[in-house]
């Protein structure tokens, strides 16, 4: 320590910058290279098509998308164009994946959770229940070991993963039935995928599967007793405060989604090390974006609910309590099965318990103490 | 709403896209660009000096600087070349602003609090007591009219600013003397620099400047009773742990200090479409990587320093609701003086309660309910 203090007041290096495997085939090197290019950089095209799982020009998400497509065409003066197709447009939505491995095009935006059945490790890239909030997922993906573990998952399917944005800690969902204690979950039929639609289900609920399309519809019709969709801003859009009677928080089933671009390893590799940069850059770009976007719009959209009338409400503690331990269950049940996932979960679970204990003196006594609305 | 739901679910553009001024300039017509250049980039080169407020090679802070000059390096396939100097290397650190104004250097990087003997509203843009935590500065200056204000004011300078990184709320600092209430700061003789100091004198402590080589020894001989820093990681760094008797929290002084870049604007406006996109890029790629190597490394720090057995305390909340009393009249006594302060600290406050709003019912949530150590 003292030593290190002392270099460090001396202004001396502290040793090697500590950066992720993304990272590092794209640094370093830039002095060089650019002497032995002396400034001139190669003429070849590339047209490039990007799958993505959201619905054509989805408000914030999609537009990222586009906002990544557009400042890489920018940055490389045109020589990266690429297309975006919204989900359904060129293939499916949940078919992404395999298009871009296929090759069938070059680069693909969605979470990592649309492939759980492919990869059961994936999903602890894009969100886990009772998991990390935005901050801590991209501090564990940058800076905790965590990207490293994904690019050995997706270079096995023959993609390179890069963040590409979060949507922050989303909403608990729109209810049509009061939840006032676990109880009130029983046979409860909702609209919840993935992990947090298998925990609801352990708590005694009817997870029920529902395109984005047909949920307006189920809800109102009572179909279904509730939705979780994304926060305030995209759930006004998609006018759920017009049919459901509560609006309840928090999201326990989505702490701060990672959103991903995946690009095709063997167009990747054979990009020179200029146009790769400039992927890895647009991407870390459009990742503060997108949260920042998504923070602003929510914070605007929930103050026009609340002046609606709103009837916004918090899950009891009980509630929380018990899904936190169903929500072990299932885990342990993924983990048990597949070794790559039960890796992953140890590294995640380990900087998350690191990063837990620094947000109690800080993050949490922020929102707590330090903030006032 | 429902046009918009029909809308949303037909997959119809939902307008345009909400974008900070920044972009504007470098998006949209990348298409059209392209195809009159045919991909064919200039070859002109140019060679950038970057002067910076942080010592030679600062962990994190510094080492990001470093990440910019290499990415935007690589990207422009070496047409931009920035070497980055340490403060006090080519000029002392609270030099770099008029150094970049002048021309005698290209680009800076700093927090924009340390320039406001030049102009009082560019604190605001770095860090308020009591005001926004990193996600909420994030999406204040990217999409809540934050970087539109913050261009105005460095237009003025010719001086174009760009978010840069974040170190996430800090803690409240070192102390040989318990703070069990008000009282305990009469006299105290801490090292707190900006509007914390005049707040803390205020309430009836005695800041006191002292440069970054000087707090260990000041701290130890006792010319100072406390100190603050930055985090658990940087603050090891120091030996803090090795002569202080108490680490207290939270960091209420400094709850999300945005960094930056400012470019000198003849030199900015000069450059072709794709070295300005680059430059941008580049900024929010090392934006979020910054804040989250700050998270990652400090909640390490952390656990070490408990560890080691350092005493953590968290300051009473009577003390925390009197200095956000004096916090009030610090802030009014700027933004009475000088207009333009008043107008960003509008913008600010009016961002900060609706996103307060929405942090109570998310974020905080989160912390208090969700996460578990």
């Amino acid at each position: 320590m003292k030593l290190n203090r002392k270099s460090f007041l001396k202004g001396l290096a502290l040793g090697t910058i500590s950066l992720p495997l993304a990272m590092r085939g794209i640094m370093g090197t830039g002095h060089a290279q650019s002497s032995s290019d002396e400034g001139v950089v190669s003429s070849k095209k590339y047209n490039w098509k990007m799958v993505t799982t959201w619905p054509p020009n989805f408000p914030i998400l999609g537009e990222a998308c586009q906002m990544f497509a557009d400042q890489v065409n920018k940055m490389s003066g045109g020589r990266i164009d690429i297309r975006v197709y919204g989900g359904g447009e060129l293939v499916p939505p949940l078919e992404a994946f395999d298009t871009v491995r296929s090759g069938a095009a070059e680069i693909g935006s969605g979470a990592s959770y649309y492939w759980a059945g492919k990869a059961p490790a994936a999903q602890f890239f894009a969100s886990v229940p009772f998991g990390m909030n935005a901050q801590q997922v991209n501090a564990w993906i940058y800076g905790g070991g965590g990207i490293e573990l994904w690019e050995e998952l997706y270079r096995d399917f023959g993609l390179v993963p890069m963040l590409g944005g979060n949507t922050g800690i989303q909403m608990g969902g729109w209810f049509n039935r009061e939840i006032n204690s676990v109880d009130d979950l029983k046979g409860l039929k909702m609209r919840i995928p993935g992990l947090g639609g298998k925990v609801l289900e352990k708590a005694g609920g009817a997870p029920v599967l529902l395109a984005g399309g047909e949920i307006y519809t189920g809800l109102e019709r009572g179909v279904i007793d509730a939705t979780e969709w994304l926060g305030p801003f995209h759930d006004s859009l998609m006018g759920f405060q017009d049919i459901a009677k509560y609006y309840y928080t928090p999201g326990w089933h989505e702490t701060g989604t990672a959103l991903e671009f995946f690009i095709n390893k063997d167009q990747y590799d054979r990009l020179p090390a200029d146009l790769k940069a400039i992927l890895q850059n647009a991407a870390g770009h459009v990742n503060i974006w997108c949260l920042s976007m998504m923070e602003a719009k929510n914070a605007i959209a929930l103050a026009e609910l609340k002046e609606k009338g709103t009837d916004i409400r918090s899950f009891p503690i009980e509630l929380i309590e018990q899904l936190r331990i169903h929500t072990r269950e299932v885990i342990q049940e993924i983990t048990d099965q597949d070794p790559f996932a039960k890796r992953v979960y140890e590294s995640y679970e380990a900087f998350r318990k690191k990063a837990s204990d620094y947000a109690d003196i800080t993050e949490r006594m922020f929102y707590e103490n330090i903030q006032l609305s």
